[in-house]
C-alpha cells in the first residue's frame, strides 16, 4: 500500500469546487485514487472525500494542511480534515459485562482486518478481563458507583489515560454507562456506540424487552456517534433481522447479539477508513 | 381444492389439548391437512390453527361450531373461530389519493391470487375512480370535511354499506383518515392498515420526512390491525429497505411505495388464509 | 424540472479527466447537478456520469455531441452517450401470460413515476390483452409456433414496429421466448429481462422448481440485459426472499412474483434515469 | 432448565400419528414443552419434533428408546432419534488458516451461548494454534501433503481421535480440504460446512472471485451438511449481503467473512438444539 493523503471536506456548494480541488492535486503531481462527493441540495452544502498518492506529490505532507487552508478553506468557507493512510488511528474500547462485541472487535484486530492500534480496554467491571488477557491488551477497571458519586472522578482518570495514549476515537462495545458531556466534547463525533434497537424505536433501557412487548416482526441494531442527547447522535449504520411470535426477550437478546457486533464493526470500519462525514446530526457515508 | 374446516383457537395451556382436539377430528373421520400451534410460556396460553378435510367428516358443517363449543370451548375456556375454506371472505378497500397499494391489491385479485371478493372501494376523494373503473368495481366517495363536521355522518353511511354488502374485513390502502372507534369496534382486528414507517418509529404524519430528518440508514413499512390508539395496533408484517445519505424525502416516498404495497399485500394474504391470531395487542402468524 | 444534459462515458483511466470535463462544463456556464465516477483499478478504466443544467449553457444542445467528440472523446479514447432529461425514452413491453410484472410496470407508468412513453405492448398470446385495454395501450399479438418455424418472420414484424415507433429500449416482463441475436444486436444492452432466480443459480427453465429441489433457504430474482448467451447478460439488480421447508414449488412461484416485479421495476428505473453503464458483461450502477 | 427428552422422527404420513404420540407422552405424565410437525404432501411424509419434561415421566429414560421402538417405530415405519437435553453434544472443529469463523465459534462457546463441549480443534496448518491456546483447547495438526499421498493416513488418525473423544458432530470452520467418503459415512449429516457462496451458485474454489467475474449484485454464504458430492449436501442456512460495482474480489472476501461466520453459527445452533431433520438431501428446520 502506497502512502496517501485523505481529504474530507464540506462547504457551501459553489460551481467549480471539484475542478479546483482536482486540478490542485493533479497540477502538483498527485495521483487521485478515490473521489466521491455529494451535494445536499436542500441546504446547498458540498461534501467530498478525495484521496491521492503522496509519492511524487510536490507539496510536502507537513505543509499540506497549511496549503489547503490558505488556498481553499478560507476562500470556500470549507471545514476540512486531512489524514494520511499510513498514520494508524488509535482506538480505545469501553466494555461492561457482555463479551460478543469485544470478541468481534479483537478478532478483526488480531486478523489484521483493520489498520488501527488498540492500546487498552476500559471497563467498569472486572468481568471481561480474561478476554483482554487472551489478547494481551491492558485492561483498566474503574467502577462507577450506583449513585454516580465518583463518576466525575472516574471520567477524569479515563480522560487522562485517553490523552496519555493519544487515543483518536472510542468504541463503546456495549458499555452500559452514559458518557458525560465533557468526554463527548473532547471526542466530538469520535465516540461510536452500538444501541441494540432500530433507532429511533426503543430508545433507552431494555430495547429487546420493549420490542417484544410491542410485538414487532423485525428487530434492529444501530451504531451512532455519541452526542449529549441519549441515543440521538448521528446514525452510522443499522441492520435488522426478522423475528416471529415464537421469540421471547431472551431469544431476542441472542439474535440481537449477532446484529450488534456486525453493525458496530461495520461502523468502526467506515470510521477507520475515514469515510464518514457528519453534518447536522446526520452522517454522509462514502462507499 | 377440497372443502376444509379451519379452527383458530386459544385458551389457557393445559396438558392434553392437542391430543383431544386431534383425536376428535380423527375419530370423526376428518383428515388433518394443517396443524400448527404455539404456547406462550410467559402467560401460559395455548394457540392453535388446525385444518381438516370435510369430505367424509361425520359432523355436519352447520353443527360443527356447536359441537366444538359444547365439547371443548367451555371445558378449556377456549376462544375460537371456525372458518370454511370454500366460503370466500368479502373485503372492502378504503383509499385516498395514492394508487400504488390499490393497483397492487387489484392486480392480485384479478390474477386470482386471493380467494376473496372485493365488492367495492370507498374513498374520500374522486382521484382513484379511474382505477375502480379499469377493474369494474363500484367506487363510493364520501368526502370528509376538513373540520370533520360530517365525519360521523360519513362513517354511518359507510357502515351501512359495509353491513349491506356483508363485508368481513377492511383494507386501508393508504387511506389518510383516522377510523372512529365505532367502526373499529364493529371490525375488531379486521381492519388492516399500512403505515409507511418501521413502527413504533415515526408514528403519525409524514414518517418519511421524519426518517430523513433523523438520518436513519434503513426505512420500513408496517401493516397492522387498527385499534383505537393511532398506529399502535397488533403488527402483522414489517419489512425494510436500505437507504443512504443521498436520499431525500421525495426519494424515500418512492422507495417506500414498493415496501408499502408488498407489506400490505403480505398481511392481507395471511388474513385471507386465516393464519393470524391476535392476543394482547400482538399477532401470532402461523406459517 | 430544468432541462439537463446527461453524459455517460468510460475510457482508459488517466490523470486529469475529471478536472478537464468539469472545467469544460463550468467554463461554458453549465451548472453541474450530478457527478459520480468510478475507476476500475484492475483494468484501468474510468467511468463517469455527469449531469448539468442547460439553461445558460453556452454550447447549443445540437452541437454538444460534436464538441464532446472533438474535444475529449478522441483524445481520451472515450466511449460516451449523451442524453437530455427532457427527451422521454420510448419503451416497449413484451409479455406472455403472467400479469404481475405488466401490472406493476403500468401502474408506475400511469402514476407518473417514470418519465417514459410506452406506445405499445407485444405478446405471443392473447391472454393479457384485457390489461392493455384497461390502460388504453395498443396490444400486438404475434404467436410464435412451437416449432419456431415462423420465429424469424415474427421478429421481423416486431422489429419493424419497434423501428416505426422509435423504441429506445425493451422490457421483457416475463416474456417466455428467447430473443434472437438479430434483435439483441439492434438493442445492445437495451433489452431488460427478469429471470426468476438468483443468477447464476438456476439458469433456464423452471427455476423455482429447481430451487425447491435443491432445498435452498432463500430464493431470488435477477434483472439483466439480454445478450446472446441465455441468462448470462450483465446483471442490473437482484433481490432475495427467505423461504422454509414448508414452501413448495407453487408457494415459491407466489413469493417470487413480488420479487420479480420489484426487481424488474428497479432495473427499469435505473435504465430510464440513465444511471447504468455496461462494461465487460457487468454493470456500473450509479446511485 | 429441567431435563427433557427430544424426539425427532419421520415416517409415512398417516391419520392419528400426532394423537398417538402426544397421548403416549401425556398418559405417561410427561409435560410437552415443544411440538412442531410438518407434512411433505408431495411424498406423503410426516416429520415431527416433540420435547417433554422427564420429571415425573413414568418410563425411565434408559428404557425410552426401546418403548418408542416397540410401540410406534415398527408400527408406523418410523425413523427416529431420541436425545436428552442434559446430555451435551461433543463438537470437533476443523480449521485451516482463516480465523474469523473459529473466533466466532469459540466466543459463543466461551460466553456459554451453546450447551456443547469442544474437546479439541484439528487443523492441517499451524497457523491458528495461537487461538486454540487463547482458549485453552487442544490443537492437533495433521498436514496433508499436496499430492494427498498421506490423506488416508491422516484421516485414520483423525477418526481415531474423534472416536476416542466421543465426538458427536464436526464443524468445518473454513477447513480447505475435501472430506473423504469414509469420514462422511461415519458422520452422516453430522459434518457442518460453510461454503462462501450462495449455493448452488459458485460451487468449488474461489467463489468470491467467480461472483465478482459474473458481476452479481448480492453475495451469499451457505451452511450445509457434507455429503460425498462437493458443495451439494442438504442446506441448513443461507444469508446474503448486497454489493456494488465498486467491490473487488478482496472487498468481497472481507464482506463475506461476516456472512460466513454468522451463517455457520446459526447452523451450528440449530444442530445443537436438535431442530434439524434431513430427508432426501434437504433439511426440515424446526423453529
Amino acid at each position: 500500500m502506497k502512502p496517501t493523503a485523505i481529504l474530507l471536506l464540506h462547504c457551501p456548494d459553489k460551481q467549480g469546487i471539484i475542478t479546483e480541488v482536482t486540478k490542485f492535486i493533479t497540477d502538483n503531481k498527485g495521483n487521485i485514487v478515490y473521489l466521491d462527493q455529494y451535494v445536499d441540495r436542500e441546504d446547498g452544502i458540498f461534501f467530498m472525500r478525495i484521496e491521492w498518492e503522496l509519492d511524487g506529490f510536490i507539496i510536502p505532507r507537513e505543509k499540506l494542511e497549511e496549503y489547503i487552508q490558505t488556498l481553499y478553506a478560507s476562500r470556500y468557507n470549507m471545514t476540512f480534515n486531512l489524514y494520511f493512510n499510513d498514520k494508524r488511528p488509535r482506538m480505545a474500547i469501553f466494555v461492561s459485562k457482555m463479551s460478543h462485541c469485544l470478541y468481534d472487535l479483537l478478532a478483526r484486530y488480531k486478523a489484521g482486518e483493520w489498520d488501527v492500534d488498540i492500546p487498552f480496554i476500559i471497563s467498569n467491571h472486572e468481568d471481561l478481563r480474561y478476554i483482554a488477557e487472551q489478547f494481551d491488551i491492558p485492561y483498566y477497571v474503574w467502577q462507577i458507583k450506583k449513585d454516580h458519586s465518583n463518576k466525575a472522578e472516574v471520567e477524569k482518570a479515563e480522560m487522562e489515560l485517553l490523552k496519555k495514549e493519544n487515543i483518536n476515537f472510542i468504541v463503546l462495545a456495549r458499555y452500559m454507562q452514559i458518557i458525560s458531556d465533557d468526554m463527548i466534547k473532547s471526542y466530538p463525533n469520535h465516540i461510536i456506540n452500538i444501541h441494540h434497537s432500530f433507532l429511533p424505536a426503543f430508545i433507552g433501557a431494555k430495547p429487546y424487552h420493549q420490542a417484544w412487548q410491542r410485538g414487532v416482526k423485525i428487530i434492529g441494531a444501530t451504531s451512532h456517534y455519541v452526542t449529549s442527547e441519549l441515543d440521538a447522535g448521528p446514525i452510522i449504520e443499522q441492520d435488522v433481522v426478522r423475528i416471529t411470535h415464537k421469540d421471547n426477550p431472551e431469544s431476542l437478546v441472542l439474535k440481537g447479539r449477532d446484529l450488534e457486533k456486525i453493525v458496530l464493526s461495520r461502523a468502526v470500519t467506515k470510521h477507520i477508513e475515514r469515510k464518514i462525514l457528519t453534518y447536522h446530526n446526520k452522517t454522509i457515508i462514502f462507499s
